[in-house]
Protein backbone atom coordinates (compact mmCIF):
# COMPACT_ATOMS: atom_id res chain seq x y z
CA UNK A 1 0.00 0.00 0.00
CA UNK A 2 1.16 3.44 -1.15
CA UNK A 3 2.16 5.49 1.94
CA UNK A 4 2.22 9.29 1.75
CA UNK A 5 3.48 11.91 4.60
CA UNK A 6 1.27 14.69 5.38
CA UNK A 7 2.91 17.49 7.63
CA UNK A 8 0.59 19.68 9.36
CA UNK A 9 1.69 23.05 10.88
CA UNK A 10 -0.82 25.24 12.55
CA UNK A 11 -2.64 27.36 10.60
CA UNK A 12 -3.23 24.75 7.74
CA UNK A 13 -5.81 25.13 5.56
CA UNK A 14 -8.38 22.80 6.97
CA UNK A 15 -10.34 21.61 3.62
CA UNK A 16 -7.32 21.19 1.89
CA UNK A 17 -5.94 19.24 4.57
CA UNK A 18 -8.89 17.22 4.74
CA UNK A 19 -10.06 16.60 1.43
CA UNK A 20 -6.75 15.15 0.73
CA UNK A 21 -6.59 13.30 3.65
CA UNK A 22 -10.07 11.71 2.63
CA UNK A 23 -9.83 11.24 -0.87
CA UNK A 24 -6.56 9.57 -0.59
CA UNK A 25 -7.57 6.90 2.24
CA UNK A 26 -10.97 5.89 0.33
CA UNK A 27 -8.36 5.46 -2.43
CA UNK A 28 -6.65 3.03 -0.62
CA UNK A 29 -3.19 5.06 0.24
CA UNK A 30 -2.30 5.08 3.86
CA UNK A 31 -1.57 8.80 5.06
CA UNK A 32 0.50 9.79 8.12
CA UNK A 33 -0.30 13.15 9.53
CA UNK A 34 3.30 14.48 11.44
CA UNK A 35 2.98 17.44 13.69
CA UNK A 36 5.85 19.66 13.64
CA UNK A 37 8.59 19.30 16.15
CA UNK A 38 9.11 21.76 18.75
CA UNK A 39 5.17 20.85 19.46
CA UNK A 40 6.38 18.24 21.80
CA UNK A 41 3.55 18.45 24.49
CA UNK A 42 0.66 17.99 21.88
CA UNK A 43 -0.68 16.00 18.45
CA UNK A 44 -3.31 18.35 18.06
CA UNK A 45 -2.81 21.04 15.13
CA UNK A 46 -5.28 24.07 14.50
CA UNK A 47 -6.20 25.31 11.82
CA UNK A 48 -6.61 28.52 9.94
CA UNK A 49 -10.37 28.11 10.33
CA UNK A 50 -10.24 27.19 14.04
CA UNK A 51 -10.96 23.82 13.53
CA UNK A 52 -8.13 21.47 15.28
CA UNK A 53 -7.49 18.05 14.07
CA UNK A 54 -5.26 15.08 15.86
CA UNK A 55 -1.78 14.07 14.03
CA UNK A 56 -0.37 10.97 14.14
CA UNK A 57 3.02 11.02 14.72
CA UNK A 58 5.66 14.17 15.18
CA UNK A 59 7.71 14.80 11.71
CA UNK A 60 10.73 14.25 14.61
CA UNK A 61 9.91 10.31 14.17
CA UNK A 62 9.59 10.29 9.92
CA UNK A 63 12.35 8.55 7.70
CA UNK A 64 11.50 9.46 4.23
CA UNK A 65 12.61 5.82 3.15
CA UNK A 66 9.34 4.56 4.89
CA UNK A 67 7.33 7.20 1.49
CA UNK A 68 6.04 7.47 -1.68
CA UNK A 69 5.02 11.06 -1.68
CA UNK A 70 5.22 13.74 1.01
CA UNK A 71 2.09 16.45 0.35
CA UNK A 72 1.70 20.00 2.14
CA UNK A 73 -1.45 21.60 2.31
CA UNK A 74 -1.84 25.42 2.29
CA UNK A 75 -2.70 27.98 4.44
CA UNK A 76 -0.35 31.08 4.63
CA UNK A 77 0.72 30.22 8.32
CA UNK A 78 1.16 26.71 8.21
CA UNK A 79 3.03 27.22 4.95
CA UNK A 80 5.46 29.38 6.37
CA UNK A 81 6.25 27.01 9.18
CA UNK A 82 6.46 24.11 6.64
CA UNK A 83 8.85 26.48 4.71
CA UNK A 84 11.29 27.59 8.33
CA UNK A 85 11.13 23.96 9.69
CA UNK A 86 14.32 22.60 9.07
CA UNK A 87 13.00 19.13 9.32
CA UNK A 88 10.26 19.54 6.28
CA UNK A 89 12.74 21.53 4.08
CA UNK A 90 15.46 18.38 4.84
CA UNK A 91 12.51 15.81 3.67
CA UNK A 92 11.79 17.59 0.97
CA UNK A 93 15.11 17.76 -0.44
CA UNK A 94 15.44 13.80 1.02
CA UNK A 95 12.19 13.00 -1.14
CA UNK A 96 13.53 14.62 -4.34
CA UNK A 97 17.09 13.15 -4.28
CA UNK A 98 15.37 9.82 -3.48
CA UNK A 99 12.82 10.43 -6.60
CA UNK A 100 9.61 10.06 -4.52
CA UNK A 101 6.88 11.89 -5.31
CA UNK A 102 6.14 15.69 -4.12
CA UNK A 103 3.04 17.44 -3.96
CA UNK A 104 1.46 20.54 -2.82
CA UNK A 105 -1.47 22.51 -3.02
CA UNK A 106 -2.16 26.60 -2.41
CA UNK A 107 0.78 28.76 -0.78
CA UNK A 108 2.41 25.70 0.24
CA UNK A 109 4.57 25.63 -3.39
CA UNK A 110 5.99 28.46 -1.18
CA UNK A 111 7.71 26.00 0.88
CA UNK A 112 8.88 23.82 -1.95
CA UNK A 113 10.07 26.44 -4.04
CA UNK A 114 12.10 27.20 -0.45
CA UNK A 115 13.63 23.41 -0.77
CA UNK A 116 14.50 23.87 -4.31
CA UNK A 117 12.16 21.12 -5.70
CA UNK A 118 9.80 22.87 -7.80
CA UNK A 119 10.45 21.95 -11.82
CA UNK A 120 9.75 24.27 -14.52
CA UNK A 121 5.87 23.83 -14.03
CA UNK A 122 3.25 24.37 -11.59
CA UNK A 123 0.32 25.62 -9.71
CA UNK A 124 -0.62 27.30 -6.50
CA UNK A 125 -3.35 30.06 -5.26
CA UNK A 126 -3.74 32.51 -7.89
CA UNK A 127 -2.63 35.25 -4.90
CA UNK A 128 0.77 33.36 -3.66
CA UNK A 129 2.11 33.41 -7.10
CA UNK A 130 4.11 36.29 -6.61
CA UNK A 131 5.91 35.78 -3.48
CA UNK A 132 6.62 32.22 -4.63
CA UNK A 133 7.78 34.08 -7.93
CA UNK A 134 9.11 31.02 -9.93
CA UNK A 135 9.14 30.58 -13.54
CA UNK A 136 6.41 28.09 -15.07
CA UNK A 137 3.29 29.40 -12.89
CA UNK A 138 0.07 27.66 -14.87
CA UNK A 139 -3.02 29.69 -14.16
CA UNK A 140 -5.21 27.77 -16.31
CA UNK A 141 -4.96 24.38 -14.45
CA UNK A 142 -6.31 22.57 -11.57
CA UNK A 143 -3.76 20.53 -10.97
CA UNK A 144 0.08 20.39 -12.87
CA UNK A 145 2.09 17.42 -12.76
CA UNK A 146 5.14 18.31 -13.69
CA UNK A 147 7.63 14.27 -13.19
CA UNK A 148 7.63 13.97 -9.43
CA UNK A 149 6.42 17.34 -8.33
CA UNK A 150 2.55 17.36 -8.42
CA UNK A 151 0.73 20.88 -7.33
CA UNK A 152 -2.67 22.05 -7.09
CA UNK A 153 -4.60 25.53 -6.50
CA UNK A 154 -6.53 25.67 -3.55
CA UNK A 155 -9.83 24.65 -1.45
CA UNK A 156 -11.86 24.18 -4.14
CA UNK A 157 -9.42 21.84 -6.12
CA UNK A 158 -8.39 19.95 -3.49
CA UNK A 159 -10.57 17.02 -3.99
CA UNK A 160 -9.74 16.56 -7.90
CA UNK A 161 -6.39 17.07 -6.46
CA UNK A 162 -6.84 14.31 -4.60
CA UNK A 163 -7.83 11.98 -6.98
CA UNK A 164 -5.30 12.53 -9.22
CA UNK A 165 -2.80 11.48 -6.93
CA UNK A 166 -4.98 8.53 -6.19
CA UNK A 167 -4.86 8.11 -10.13
CA UNK A 168 -0.72 7.69 -9.92
CA UNK A 169 -0.38 6.19 -6.27
CA UNK A 170 -3.28 3.60 -6.94
CA UNK A 171 -4.16 3.62 -10.33
CA UNK A 172 -7.38 4.52 -12.46
CA UNK A 173 -9.78 1.83 -10.96
CA UNK A 174 -9.49 3.57 -7.47
CA UNK A 175 -9.61 7.01 -8.80
CA UNK A 176 -13.25 6.31 -10.87
CA UNK A 177 -14.81 4.41 -7.41
CA UNK A 178 -13.60 7.45 -4.92
CA UNK A 179 -14.80 9.76 -8.41
CA UNK A 180 -18.38 7.90 -8.22
CA UNK A 181 -18.58 7.75 -4.43
CA UNK A 182 -17.95 11.26 -3.31
CA UNK A 183 -19.68 12.42 -6.10
CA UNK A 184 -17.22 14.56 -8.00
CA UNK A 185 -18.00 14.80 -11.53
CA UNK A 186 -16.85 18.07 -11.66
CA UNK A 187 -13.40 16.96 -11.46
CA UNK A 188 -11.65 16.55 -14.77
CA UNK B 1 -23.34 37.33 13.78
CA UNK B 2 -25.38 34.33 12.92
CA UNK B 3 -24.79 30.63 14.91
CA UNK B 4 -24.59 27.31 13.85
CA UNK B 5 -24.53 24.19 15.73
CA UNK B 6 -23.14 20.99 14.00
CA UNK B 7 -23.65 18.40 16.10
CA UNK B 8 -20.27 15.41 15.49
CA UNK B 9 -20.98 12.22 16.34
CA UNK B 10 -18.44 9.24 15.68
CA UNK B 11 -17.83 8.14 12.15
CA UNK B 12 -18.78 11.28 10.58
CA UNK B 13 -17.85 12.20 7.01
CA UNK B 14 -15.15 14.55 7.16
CA UNK B 15 -14.55 16.19 3.90
CA UNK B 16 -18.66 17.24 4.55
CA UNK B 17 -17.95 18.01 8.45
CA UNK B 18 -15.25 20.79 7.47
CA UNK B 19 -15.97 22.29 4.28
CA UNK B 20 -19.20 23.33 5.87
CA UNK B 21 -17.50 24.45 9.06
CA UNK B 22 -14.82 26.24 6.76
CA UNK B 23 -16.98 27.87 4.56
CA UNK B 24 -19.57 28.85 7.00
CA UNK B 25 -16.76 30.31 9.02
CA UNK B 26 -14.74 32.18 6.36
CA UNK B 27 -18.29 33.52 5.71
CA UNK B 28 -19.15 35.18 8.76
CA UNK B 29 -20.73 32.22 10.87
CA UNK B 30 -20.15 31.46 13.81
CA UNK B 31 -19.99 27.47 14.08
CA UNK B 32 -19.91 25.46 17.46
CA UNK B 33 -18.87 21.79 17.11
CA UNK B 34 -21.11 19.57 19.54
CA UNK B 35 -19.83 16.41 20.28
CA UNK B 36 -22.55 13.55 21.63
CA UNK B 37 -23.66 13.44 25.20
CA UNK B 38 -22.54 10.05 26.91
CA UNK B 39 -18.64 10.85 25.04
CA UNK B 40 -18.38 12.51 28.29
CA UNK B 41 -14.72 12.07 28.81
CA UNK B 42 -13.67 13.59 25.71
CA UNK B 43 -14.25 16.28 22.88
CA UNK B 44 -12.60 13.77 20.13
CA UNK B 45 -14.57 13.21 17.73
CA UNK B 46 -13.40 10.37 15.27
CA UNK B 47 -14.77 10.13 11.32
CA UNK B 48 -15.20 7.66 8.94
CA UNK B 49 -11.79 7.89 7.52
CA UNK B 50 -9.70 8.34 10.43
CA UNK B 51 -9.46 12.03 10.98
CA UNK B 52 -10.03 13.09 14.51
CA UNK B 53 -11.12 16.14 14.94
CA UNK B 54 -11.96 18.27 18.49
CA UNK B 55 -15.00 19.69 19.38
CA UNK B 56 -16.42 22.65 20.79
CA UNK B 57 -18.71 21.67 23.33
CA UNK B 58 -21.51 18.94 24.33
CA UNK B 59 -24.57 18.51 22.67
CA UNK B 60 -25.79 18.19 26.41
CA UNK B 61 -25.07 22.23 26.73
CA UNK B 62 -26.95 22.94 23.60
CA UNK B 63 -29.74 25.20 24.31
CA UNK B 64 -31.62 25.85 20.81
CA UNK B 65 -32.60 29.70 22.01
CA UNK B 66 -28.73 30.99 21.22
CA UNK B 67 -28.90 29.47 17.66
CA UNK B 68 -30.01 30.17 14.06
CA UNK B 69 -29.69 26.64 12.13
CA UNK B 70 -28.64 23.43 12.80
CA UNK B 71 -26.45 21.24 10.42
CA UNK B 72 -25.97 17.85 10.61
CA UNK B 73 -22.83 16.26 8.37
CA UNK B 74 -23.52 12.66 6.99
CA UNK B 75 -21.48 9.47 7.06
CA UNK B 76 -23.79 6.54 7.99
CA UNK B 77 -22.13 5.74 11.20
CA UNK B 78 -22.51 9.53 12.48
CA UNK B 79 -26.22 9.35 11.06
CA UNK B 80 -26.91 6.72 12.79
CA UNK B 81 -26.24 7.84 15.88
CA UNK B 82 -27.77 11.55 15.37
CA UNK B 83 -30.61 9.34 14.42
CA UNK B 84 -31.06 7.51 17.99
CA UNK B 85 -29.50 10.70 19.91
CA UNK B 86 -32.54 11.77 22.57
CA UNK B 87 -30.96 15.32 22.53
CA UNK B 88 -30.35 15.90 19.18
CA UNK B 89 -33.91 14.46 17.80
CA UNK B 90 -35.30 16.84 20.38
CA UNK B 91 -33.01 19.91 19.13
CA UNK B 92 -34.54 18.92 15.52
CA UNK B 93 -38.18 19.04 16.84
CA UNK B 94 -37.36 22.38 18.23
CA UNK B 95 -35.71 24.08 15.85
CA UNK B 96 -38.74 23.33 13.25
CA UNK B 97 -41.06 24.92 15.96
CA UNK B 98 -38.88 27.78 16.50
CA UNK B 99 -38.91 28.22 12.67
CA UNK B 100 -35.30 27.81 12.78
CA UNK B 101 -32.88 26.54 10.07
CA UNK B 102 -32.19 23.01 9.43
CA UNK B 103 -29.67 21.45 7.48
CA UNK B 104 -28.38 18.15 6.45
CA UNK B 105 -25.52 16.53 3.82
CA UNK B 106 -25.48 12.90 2.18
CA UNK B 107 -27.08 10.31 4.77
CA UNK B 108 -27.86 12.48 7.56
CA UNK B 109 -31.28 13.75 6.06
CA UNK B 110 -32.69 10.20 7.69
CA UNK B 111 -31.85 11.65 10.94
CA UNK B 112 -34.27 14.83 9.75
CA UNK B 113 -36.63 12.14 8.89
CA UNK B 114 -36.71 10.32 12.04
CA UNK B 115 -37.30 13.55 13.94
CA UNK B 116 -40.18 14.16 11.28
CA UNK B 117 -38.79 17.27 10.04
CA UNK B 118 -38.35 16.51 6.00
CA UNK B 119 -40.22 18.62 4.38
CA UNK B 120 -41.65 18.08 0.76
CA UNK B 121 -38.44 18.00 -1.42
CA UNK B 122 -35.19 17.36 -0.06
CA UNK B 123 -32.11 15.76 -1.36
CA UNK B 124 -29.45 13.41 0.07
CA UNK B 125 -26.67 10.70 -0.82
CA UNK B 126 -27.77 8.81 -3.76
CA UNK B 127 -27.75 5.95 -2.26
CA UNK B 128 -29.15 6.89 0.83
CA UNK B 129 -32.45 7.85 -0.36
CA UNK B 130 -33.90 4.22 -0.39
CA UNK B 131 -33.60 3.76 3.23
CA UNK B 132 -34.53 7.59 4.21
CA UNK B 133 -38.35 6.65 2.26
CA UNK B 134 -39.50 9.94 2.21
CA UNK B 135 -41.21 12.05 -0.62
CA UNK B 136 -39.82 14.61 -2.54
CA UNK B 137 -36.44 13.42 -3.25
CA UNK B 138 -34.96 15.26 -6.01
CA UNK B 139 -31.74 13.58 -7.50
CA UNK B 140 -31.31 16.46 -9.54
CA UNK B 141 -30.00 19.09 -7.60
CA UNK B 142 -26.91 19.50 -5.47
CA UNK B 143 -28.59 21.70 -2.90
CA UNK B 144 -32.44 21.88 -2.13
CA UNK B 145 -33.65 24.30 -0.25
CA UNK B 146 -37.70 23.94 1.23
CA UNK B 147 -38.11 26.84 3.44
CA UNK B 148 -36.40 26.83 6.66
CA UNK B 149 -35.21 22.94 5.72
CA UNK B 150 -32.03 22.91 3.42
CA UNK B 151 -30.27 19.81 1.99
CA UNK B 152 -27.30 18.30 -0.14
CA UNK B 153 -25.87 15.55 -1.61
CA UNK B 154 -22.95 14.30 -0.57
CA UNK B 155 -18.91 15.00 -0.26
CA UNK B 156 -18.49 16.39 -3.72
CA UNK B 157 -21.26 19.15 -2.99
CA UNK B 158 -20.68 19.90 0.35
CA UNK B 159 -18.67 23.39 -0.18
CA UNK B 160 -21.07 25.07 -2.56
CA UNK B 161 -24.13 23.61 0.36
CA UNK B 162 -21.55 25.85 2.70
CA UNK B 163 -21.87 28.53 0.72
CA UNK B 164 -25.85 28.31 -0.15
CA UNK B 165 -25.81 28.71 3.81
CA UNK B 166 -23.50 31.45 3.78
CA UNK B 167 -26.12 33.30 1.37
CA UNK B 168 -28.97 32.64 3.37
CA UNK B 169 -27.47 33.45 6.91
CA UNK B 170 -25.15 36.46 5.60
CA UNK B 171 -25.65 37.77 2.44
CA UNK B 172 -24.81 37.57 -1.19
CA UNK B 173 -21.46 39.66 -0.84
CA UNK B 174 -20.18 37.18 1.82
CA UNK B 175 -21.44 34.64 -0.67
CA UNK B 176 -19.50 35.97 -3.22
CA UNK B 177 -16.64 36.52 -1.44
CA UNK B 178 -15.98 33.44 -0.04
CA UNK B 179 -16.89 32.04 -3.69
CA UNK B 180 -13.95 33.38 -5.08
CA UNK B 181 -11.40 32.76 -2.10
CA UNK B 182 -11.65 29.30 -2.07
CA UNK B 183 -11.86 28.91 -6.02
CA UNK B 184 -15.17 27.28 -6.06
CA UNK B 185 -16.21 28.52 -9.42
CA UNK B 186 -18.12 24.87 -10.06
CA UNK B 187 -20.44 26.19 -7.63
CA UNK B 188 -23.98 27.81 -9.23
Amino acid sequence: MALVLLPLAQGFEEVEAVSLIDVLRRGGVEVRIAHMDGDTDTDMVLGANGITIQADTSIANVMSEEFDMILLPGGWEGTYTLADNETVQRLLKEFKQKEKVIGSICAAAYALKKADVLGTEYTCYPAAADEIDHPGYREDKAVVTDGNIMTSRGPGTALCFGLEIVKRLVGVESYTAVKEGMLLDFCE
